[in-house]
C-alpha cells in the first residue's frame, strides 16, 4: 500500500508547487550523528538501571551505531566522550568504524566526573583544577586529530549552587582565557562547538547559562568557535527555534543536540514530548538555506546533527532508532513548507494565512515519502522492525549485564 | 555583645506589643527532624561526590543526627529510609538513639531503586511488582511500630516517560488499592504522610503529582492520612504557602520536607534560595494555630517538620546544622508578625498595609534572640563554630571514604 | 484529489482494525461551543486594537457564531457572558439563536470588571460586595434557565497581589459559601462548572489557583459541581491530560476551555503552539469513554467542549473557524489510535511499542476525512475559503469600529 | 529607640570591619529615578480601576514624583513616556520640575498604542509603519536633549504570536538598522538602553527577547549603547543577578527596571515577592565596584536605576514610596556584606562559608541605619507615614476620577 499511497503523495505535493525529487534528496543527505555514550546504560539521580546487553567497551558502542546507522542510513558518525571512549589505539577505533561502515564524529570532553571538578572546572578557583581541565579539552583536540573528526563539542558542567559559593565575573575570566588556549589549538579544518545550560549540575548558576553567554564567547574568540543548542537546555516557555533563527543570522549556530523534555533536561526520545517544536527548527533552518547571505546559508550547511539523549528505561538500540525516525519525519515535514507561501502572507500581514502556511506541511504524512526513500536506498521500510527481527538484539545478550554507563 | 542587643530586641519587640516570652517558648519547643540520609554521599545524576567521614551504617547516621541536636537543640528525631537502614535489630537501633539522645521518627519506604521498579512500583502493571512494593510499604509500618515511630512517609518514585507508556488511570487505581492496604494495616497512633512530586524520576508523568491528588487519596483514606509537603515538588511560580493554608484548613497538613530549589528538585539547603517564602509558610502556620476550629489548630500543632535535602558538595553535618539555623531563623521571625495588625488591615482593605505588617517582621534581625534562647537552653551560642572548634570533624575521619550514599 | 486521498485513508485504517464508519460518526457528532466574546475586540494589558465590523451587542455576536456553525457544522451553541451580552429579553435573543440554527450555551458570569471587584468578589472581605457578587451568580444561574441552558460556567478571577493581603483561609470559606448558595439554586438538570487558574489577575495567589481548588470544592457541593480545565491555566511544564484523566477517573470533569499558549495565559487559537498536547487529551478521553466504569464513560461523553480564546490580533470569525478545524483535526487523529495496541504494549510494558501506538495515530493526515465528513455534512470542503469568498466579511464592514470588547 | 539601635547597629558593624561612614554615604547617594507613569491608572488585561486623585496631566505627575523625593531623598529624577507625556513646551516641564526639587530623566517612547504598530513597530514588515516608529524614537532623542536628560530608554514591543507569523530573521534586521539610526542621532553624552522582554505582548517570540539579544546589538552599535534589565522580564527560575554580573563584566549594563513578579511580568511593587533576589543583585553591583578594571567600575557606578512597576489595586504614591524603601533596604544590606570575607571563603573553597558570609549581610535590621540617615539628611523617619499624615493625599482628591493611564 505504500507504493500507492506514495504516489498520492507525490501528486498531491506536486500540486502544491513542492520539488518533491528535491525534497527526497535532502533527506537522503540529512546526517544525524549518534553518540557512543546513548548506547550504555544511564539513569536519573535515583537509579541507572542495568541493562543486558549494553556495550562494555567503545569498540562495541560503535557496532550498535553502525547497526543504526545501517538500518537507517541516517548515521554516518559516532560522537565519543572523552574518557569514557578511551581507548590506546584511536587509529584502531576509527578502522574498526570505517569497517562497519561509519566513522568518528564529534569529540565531547567530560570535565564532570572526577572528584577534583566538583566545585568547577575551568572554572575552579584552584588554578591547579583549572590547569588539568584545560589539559584534558586539550587532549581532545589532539584526539579528535587522531580520528580525523573535525569537531570538539564542549559541555562544561560548571556552576555553583549557593549565592556567594563563586566569584561569577572571576569564574567568566576563566573560562573566557581555557577556551582561548582551546581555540589557539584547533587546527584550521576543526571548529570547537560551545554548549550552554540553562541549570544542572549547577543550581545556583551554570557558568554556561544560555545562548548569549555561549555566544558572546564564540564571538571573541572567532569564526571556528560555534554554538551548540541542545533542545533540552532551556528555561520552560522559551522559543528555541528563534535562537536558532537568531544564531543562523549571526552565523554561529554550530549544531544541536536532539532530545526531549517536559520540565528539566529530561533528555528523552527526541520528538517525543512536541513534535512541533522540532518542525519549527527546522523550518527555521530550511529557510536560512534560502538566505540571501552566502555566510548565512553556509552557516544552515555545516549545521552538526546529533542526538544527545538518556534513555533510562528503553531498550538502547531502538530508543536511537525512534530518535532518527522522528528527526526525519520533522525535517521531511519542514521540507514541505511552501516557503513563498509563507513569505507572500507575511508580506501581506496576513497573520492566519501565514500561520496556517507553516502548519499545514505539519499535517501532511510523510510515511509513504520516507518508506519511498529508504526503498530507493536499499534500506528496510520499517528500520525498528527490520532491527526487532534481526538477530542482533539477541546475539548482544552475550555481553551480559553491567555495560559501559554513565 | 548578644546580651545588649538582646535587651534592644526584647525591648522593640514588646513595644510592638509582642509576648517575647512565648516567642521564645515557641521557638524552643519546636522540632525539626533530620533525614539519616542527609549524613551520607549523595550527588547528581552526574556524579556522586565520595567525602571523607561519611557514616557507613544506620548507627553513625543517627550518631551524627544526635550531634546537630546536641549543638542545636532542635533535632530530636531522626527519620529513616528502608532498605538504607534496614538493621536486624530495630531494638537495638532504638537504643542507640536513645542514648545519644535522640528517637527514631519518621519511616520512609523505598520503592524506587530496585531493577522490578524501573516502570513503576505500587502503580507497575505487574501484579507481583505490585504486590512486592504493596509488601515493602507494610513492612515499613512494622518497622515503625518496632521503633514506636507514629509516622510513616510515603514518596511514590513512580511515573512514567512517554505518552502512553502508562494506563493513567488503572495506574491511580492500583496506587489507591495499595495505601488502601496499608491505611489498614496503620495502628490508631500512627499517620500515614502521603507526598507528591511534580517531575522526576517520571517525566512525562508522575503518578503522585500535585497536592490535590495527594490531597484527594489522603481524603479517600481517612483521618490517620495527611498529606505532606516538600517544598521543592511544584512547578515554578506556585504559591507553596498558599497550598499549606489550604491544607491546614482541609485539616489535612501532615508535614514538610524542607529543602530549597531554583529550578528543578534541587534539594539544596533549606532557605538558601528565597528565605522569605520559608518564612511565609510559617506565616501560614502561625495564624492557623489561631483559627477558631479545633481540628485546624490541632492540625497545625501536629505538623512534622523534617529536613529532605541532597547536599552534595558540602560537609554533611555542617550542611545539616545549617538548615538548622536557616528554619528557625524563618520561623522566629515569622513569630514577630503582629497578627492583630495583619488582620486589622486585612479587613479594611488597606493592601499597603498589610503587606507591610507582615514584612515587617522578615526584617528584623533574629539573632539575638536565638542567641539568647540557645544560652538559655545550655547550648553553644554559635552551633555551627562550636562544631567545626569540636574533635568530631575529626573523629569521623576514620570512617575513611565511600560510606553510605543514595 | 481528496477522494482518491480519501479512499486511500479508509483503505490504511481499515488494515489497521480502524472503524472508520464510526471515527466519522464521532467526528460528526463533536459539538464545540463558541463564546459570543470571541467575535468581539480584545487585547493585552498594553492595547485593545480595534477591529472594523466586530459586533455592536449580543445579537450580532450570535450572528457570527452562526456563520462558524454554517461553515463548519461542529458549533451549535453560543457561550454568553453577563453582563457584557445582557437584554432585556432573553427570549428574543435565544429565538435570535435558534432562527440561526444554533443555541445559547453556556453562561458565563463576570465578577471581575466592576471596581467593587478589585480586592475580591465571593471573597471580598466585605459582606456587601461579597452578597452583590454571589448575586451576580445566582442571576446568571437564572438566565441560563430564561435561555434554556444547562451550564452555568463559573470563573472568579478573586486573587491577592501581595503576602498578607488576603487571609487565605477566610477568602476559601466564603468561596465555599457562596458556592453553595448557587448550588442549591441550580435547577436538576443543571450543571455549575468551576474554572481555575493559577495566576492573572491575581499575581500572588489566585482563589482557586488549581484543579485541586476547584475539584475540591465541587465534590464538597455534590453531582451537579464539576470542574472547567482552561487548558491555559496551568504552570510551565504541567501534564494537562493527566490531569483530565484524573477528573473522569473521578467523574468530575465537566468541560474544557480550549485555547493555546506559550509562556502565560496568552488566550491564542487553540492547536497553534503544542498540536501534540490537544491531541493526547482526546486520547485519554477517547480512553475512558470505553471504562469498565459506566459513571466514568458517562463523564467523558457529557463533556462541554467551549473555545475560550482572546485573539487580539487576528480577524475574528477566521480565527474562530480556525481554532474549530485545529480541534477537530486533533480530534479526529486521537480517534485513530488503535487502543487495543496501546493496552497490549502497556501490559507487555514495551515502553516504545506503547508510546509509537499513540503517536503514530498523530502522523496521518486527516484532512481527506474531514473533507469527505465535510461533503458528507453538505458543508463547504474548505469552511475558512468558504468564508473568505462569502459576502459575509464585507457586510459587516458596515458596522463600523468600535464594537463589543472585553 | 532608633538612636539607641543605631549605636548598636554601628557598634556591631564597625567590630565586624564595615566602614558605617562609607555605608551611609552610599546610601545618601542612591538615586532611583521614578516613572511617570507609576502615578497614574494600571491595571490588567481584564480591567484598569479608576482611582481618585490621579494626576492628569504630565504636571501633575512630576509634582507627585516631587512629592516621593520629598519625602525619602532619594527620586532626584523622573522618568517620561512619551506620547503619554508629551507636552509643547518641553522647557516648561523642566523648569516645573527644577521647581520641584526634581529634574526629568530617562525617556521612553511608546511603539506599542497605535493600531499601525499591531504587528510590529521598527520590526513592522511595512515600511512606512517601521519608518514611522523610528521617527517616534528619534523625536524621543530630540525630547531628552530638550529636557537635557541623558538617557533615551528602549523597550520595543515588537513580537509575533504564531509560528510563521513574521519573518524572525528580516525582523531582526530591521531592528537593527532603526536602532543603528538612533545611536547615530544620539549626542556624545547620551545613552541608549535597550530593554529585553521575554514574553509579552508577542506570546509567540518577541524580538527581543533575552539580555543576549539586546546585548549583541548593543555590541555591535557602540559604546553609548547598554542594556537595561527589567527584573520581570524572564523566564521562571532565571538568575538573574548572573546576568548583572556577566553584562557588568562586558561593560554593558545601563540601567534596570525594578519592579517583583512570582509567574509572569506582574509589575508589582519591587522587593514584595522575593526580596533576597535585590539584595543578591546589589551584591553583584558592589562587587564590580571593586573590580580591578576601571571601565567595569565605571559601569557599576553609572547604572541607572529606575522603578517601572503597575500598581493596578495599591495607591499609586505609597505604593512608589513603599518601592523606594524597599530598595533601599535592600541596598543597605548588600553594603554589610564583608566582601573580603566572602572572596577568602571563596578562594578555600568553603561553599558554606561563602554562602553565609554572604547572607548574614541579609539578616541584619537595617532600619536603625535608614532612620539615622533619614534624620541626618533632614527627611521623615518614616516617609511612608509623613506622607499619610501630610495634607496631599486630600489635595490630590480635587483632581477627581479619570486621570491619565496606559
Amino acid at each position: 500500500m505504500h507504493e500507492r499511497a506514495y504516489q498520492l503523495f507525490e501528486a498531491q505535493q506536486t500540486e502544491r508547487g513542492i520539488d518533491v525529487q528535491q525534497v527526497k534528496e535532502k533527506i537522503k543527505a540529512l546526517a544525524i550523528e549518534t553518540p557512543s555514550w546513548g548506547y550504555g546504560d544511564s539513569g536519573t539521580r535515583f537509579k541507572v538501571f542495568k541493562k543486558v546487553g549494553v556495550p562494555r567497551d567503545p569498540f562495541e558502542k560503535i557496532s550498535d551505531a553502525a547497526v543504526v546507522h545501517r538500518l537507517t542510513g541516517a548515521c554516518p558518525s559516532v560522537a565519543i566522550h572523552i574518557p569514557w571512549d578511551k581507548v590506546d589505539d584511536y587509529d584502531k577505533l576509527s578502522k574498526h568504524a570505517k569497517e562497519l561502515g561509519v566513522r568518528i564524529g564529534g569529540v565531547n570532553p567530560n570535565v564532570f566526573q572526577e572528584e577534583e571538578y566538583m566545585l568547577g572546572s575551568i572554572t575552579n578557583a584552584d588554578p591547579v583544577i583549572r590547569r588539568k581541565a584545560t589539559n584534558h579539552l586539550l587532549e581532545c583536540v589532539d584526539i579528535a586529530k587522531a580520528v580525523n573528526s573535525d569537531i570538539v563539542s564542549l559541555w562544561i558542567a560548571d556552576g555553583t549552587n549557593y549565592p556567594g559559593q563563586g566569584d561569577i565575573r572571576k569564574r567568566k575570566h576563566w573560562l573566557h582565557e581555557s577556551f582561548a588556549e582551546v581555540y589557539q589549538a584547533l587546527p584550521d579544518d576543526m571548529r570547537m562547538l560551545i554548549e550552554y545550560k540553562f541549570f544542572e549540575p549547577g543550581f545556583y548558576h551554570t557558568d554556561l547559562a544560555d545562548w548569549g553567554m555561549a555566544y558572546n564567547v564564540a564571538n571573541q574568540l572567532g569564526p571556528k568557535a560555534q554554538v551548540l543548542v541542545d533542545t533540552g537546555h532551556h528555561p520552560q516557555g522559551t522559543n528555541v527555534e528563534h535562537i536558532v533563527a537568531y544564531l543562523l543570522d549571526e552565523q554561529k549556530l554550530g549544531g544541536f543536540h536532539f532530545n526531549s523534555r517536559k520540565y528539566a533536561d529530561d533528555d528523552l526520545i527526541v520528538g517525543t514530548s512536541n513534535p512541533y517544536e522540532l518542525f519549527l527548527i527546522f523550518y527555521q533552518i530550511i529557510d536560512a538555506l534560502q538566505d540571501a547571505d552566502a555566510g548565512v546559508r553556509q552557516t544552515a550547511e555545516n549545521i552538526a546533527y546529533m542526538i544527545d539523549q538518556s534513555h533510562a528505561i528503553e531498550p538502547k538500540i531502538p530508543a536511537m532508532i525512534r530518535s532518527i525516525l522522528n528527526v526525519q519525519t520533522q525535517y521531511a515535514k519542514a521540507l514541505l513548507i511552501d516557503l513563498n507561501k509563507v513569505r507572500k502572507a507575511q508580506e501581506a500581514q496576513d497573520v492566519l494565512a501565514a500561520e496556517q502556511a507553516v502548519r499545514e506541511a505539519f499535517e501532511f504524512d510523510v510515511n509513504p515519502l520516507l518508506q519511498t526513500i529508504r526503498e530507493e536506498m536499499g534500506l528496510p521500510l520499517n528500520p525498528m522492525q527490520a532491527y526487532l527481527d534481526s538477530s542482533y538484539p539477541e546475539q548482544i545478550l552475550e555481553r551480559g549485564i553491567g555495560g559501559a554507563s554513565w
